[in-house]
């Protein structure tokens, strides 16, 4: 069981190996690697992997449901029949029939569009790169969400942007705050490349664009000429009804969207895409050439296959029965368990409950004590270019059982009571660690 | 039968279908983006891809020796046995039996390293991406071999360096001339972050490094505190005797060295390697985070267990056999069909011969006239990033048979005869098209 020695952990930055030793290639490096740098809370998310802990912290899907023997017959008949071209180099845009199944995918979100303009790429990761790769230089201004998914804010990072942060409400994206932040960044005299959007079921917030909202906020950007990165991995996974109508449905030139496959069906294929207006998929699929000649051309058959061969949609349906009957333990258990000033938002889809903590309660900070309980979550700094976000926290509700979440929850209500006992006590906020980058580096956590 | 039509596609570059359209997203686009074209030549190579056609110009390795059976088993296992991991997000850094199992397949050229330094790569042409992501700043200098390989050449451009070339001669990269580019670079103020080598079965020359020379070239980038990245995808598939010691095997912190299984099991997993100093593959996982979250799982996986299933080694030894036959039978036929004043490198491994041409050919030029005859290259202009290499071409071996290979070669002597008449009757240099990107984006075609 973890001991106290977790706490010193992130309360005072610990040298971690090797990393530590004098990196004696420093002067080396280019500009944009400066910013590439460890969480200091890597190390305690290592300890979060121990199965004792409840991790409400990471974002990977739960594809034990997946029907393995399909996958497998599918794998074999693609190997006998395609095997030398499933194992051979392919176009840097992708696989046709692949790219032609994805208009099929999007159509559920009435997007129409033609195969020629969707550009294969190495998860929706990669598709947030190559886009950030063609568009933007450094200083270049990105409008994100606050908060907004910490993979992108990544990117973001890596290509030396300024991310702007635009505020959120329980209907998503705020359209007088879009309207707002536009002014301010033009007064400043830099230049914004894009908006940034989840609008389904938001990485971290757990919230969605509103309907009302989306013409609005297409406007919005019409009107300050802006492109439009509308990224959606969730989109299918809602719990109520039919699929929301994506951005791109209603706006083909200055909306680029991100699709993905690895919550439909698996991430360890890495497939995802970008459907773009026609000139830009063009330099699109020029960057993927530089980036990697093509993406997986064995991937993609399988993906390919996986579509045509199996009932995905109905695949899909249980996948969302299983996370809403997740969603409904978190907030179930956020309801008894959480103490009195709590707030979170209450997910129709998707994998996350963003959860807001009493005043003076730092995530950050509490984090060792909870991980010592057993719990683990991300702190809200995490998903925030700018420092804010620590009065806050990502529950996830993907991975763990319902068991493990209404457990997971309990400890965590008593670490936070415990917090603000120590603060009634003490008075004033906790110690935290240093300032810095406060999240992991990724959600595979 | 390809006609007289096929001459005007590059003699005269003509609107190619919607790509022509005026990009009204000119304007947004990244400084680094404006160099991302597509190579004028392009629609000229979707034409040598017809069946008629033998293409020496391709970069392709023959796959079809590769035992299915073995392949389709050893999935179907993977997939029983690992299928919700190997279809699972996983570390950024690779899978670590995989690169375990690369520690075994580098020591084969006298390389001992630790599973620990290796981060597995979206093949190695995303190596060559990420190591010049974090040490490269636009207007960095990179030195590259006279000629070099065409899909580093797109990367290097991608991230703004200036690639200054470097002489070879049959014996590789010349000394001397490295240490006056150095001079000549360091005189004119800019900093030069690396020297990018292919000393084994050079793509293009088809030439490899002395050994007398291998230590003498890592003086001179030690003397200049020059990192060295060795990209290394052929070494495993020399002709005669043991493979060449890598420059990695003697120089472990200067030395970032690269490696594929893209040509000694299978290209389409897209699966390669980078073995780095310590402190840089720690930047290099970073990087890899926020390019892609992770490579394929399952790629990795498949790599994985084919290399632990089956005699990797013994494919190799076949691999190394086919190429050696259709080697043998272009030198033969260069020998045959050129005509006087025109040479060409014997390699002694790898995929290429560089053939370079009487004076007063242009290969670009002549490059539509081939095609009529149903014979394709890369034309030598491809693999330097200074305008240079316009007598040469690159000559691939790999993927037709002897017999096409004998085919196309006499293809190509007629077409040069027919060249140096045009220039006997009319005198100078013949005319070429316009002046530009020279090559295919990479070598797929």
């Amino acid at each position: 069981m973890p001991g106290p020695s977790l706490v010193r952990v992130s309360s005072t930055p610990v040298p971690q190996g090797r990393s530590t030793r004098l990196d004696s290639y420093v002067d080396r490096y280019a500009a944009r690697t400066q910013g590439m740098t460890a969480s200091e809370i890597r190390a305690l998310f290592s300890v979060a992997s121990r199965p004792e802990v409840v991790s409400l912290a990471g974002g990977m899907p739960n594809i034990t449901g997946l029907p393995l023997d399909v996958v497998s017959q599918s794998l074999t008949e693609l190997v006998a029949q395609r095997g030398t071209v499933a194992m051979q180099y392919a176009s840097a845009q992708g696989d046709p029939v692949l790219r032609e199944q994805i208009t099929e995918v999007m159509r559920l979100e009435g997007i129409n569009a033609h195969p020629d303009d969707v550009c294969v790429t190495v998860g929706s990761q990669q598709a947030v790169d190559l886009v950030t790769r063609i568009f933007c230089d450094p200083g270049d201004v990105v409008l994100c969400e606050a908060p907004s998914y910490v993979g992108a804010l990544g990117v973001f990072r890596a290509y030396q942007c300024d991310v702007v942060h635009v505020a959120m409400d329980d209907d998503g994206l705020v359209p007088e705050a879009l309207r707002q932040a536009i002014a301010a960044v033009q007064a400043s005299g830099r230049r914004i490349k894009f908006l940034y959007t989840i609008p389904n079921f938001h990485n971290p917030a757990g919230v969605s664009l509103a309907a009302a909202r989306r013409a609005e906020i297409l406007d919005i950007c019409a009107e300050a000429d802006l492109l439009v990165l509308e990224d959606n991995p969730y989109g299918l996974l809602g719990f109520e009804g039919e699929p929301y109508r994506a951005l791109r449905a209603d706006e083909s030139e200055r909306v680029v969207y991100l699709g993905s496959f690895s919550k439909t069906f698996a991430p360890g294929f890495r497939v995802g895409w970008v459907l773009a207006p026609h000139a830009v998929r063009e330099k699109l699929v020029l960057a993927q050439e530089s980036a990697t000649l093509c993406p997986p051309t064995f991937s993609q058959l399988a993906v390919s296959s996986y579509l045509a061969d199996h009932d995905w949609k109905g695949q899909v349906k249980q996948f969302r029965e299983m996370y809403r009957e997740r969603r409904d333990a978190m907030l179930a258990a956020l309801q008894d368990q959480m103490p009195p000033g709590t707030t979170w938002t209450r997910p129709a889809g998707g994998f996350y409950v963003w959860v807001t903590l009493p005043e003076g309660i730092d995530a950050k900070a509490m984090l060792p004590r909870a991980v010592t309980a057993r719990v683990a979550y991300v702190p809200g700094t995490a998903f925030y270019a700018d420092g804010f976000g620590s009065s806050c926290m990502r529950l996830s509700y993907c991975y763990p059982t319902p068991e493990r979440i209404t457990e997971g929850v309990r400890r965590l209500g008593g670490v936070i009571d415990a917090e603000m006992d120590l603060r009634r006590t003490f008075g004033g906020p906790l110690p935290r660690g240093e300032r810095g980058y406060d999240g992991p580096q990724s959600d595979l956590t």
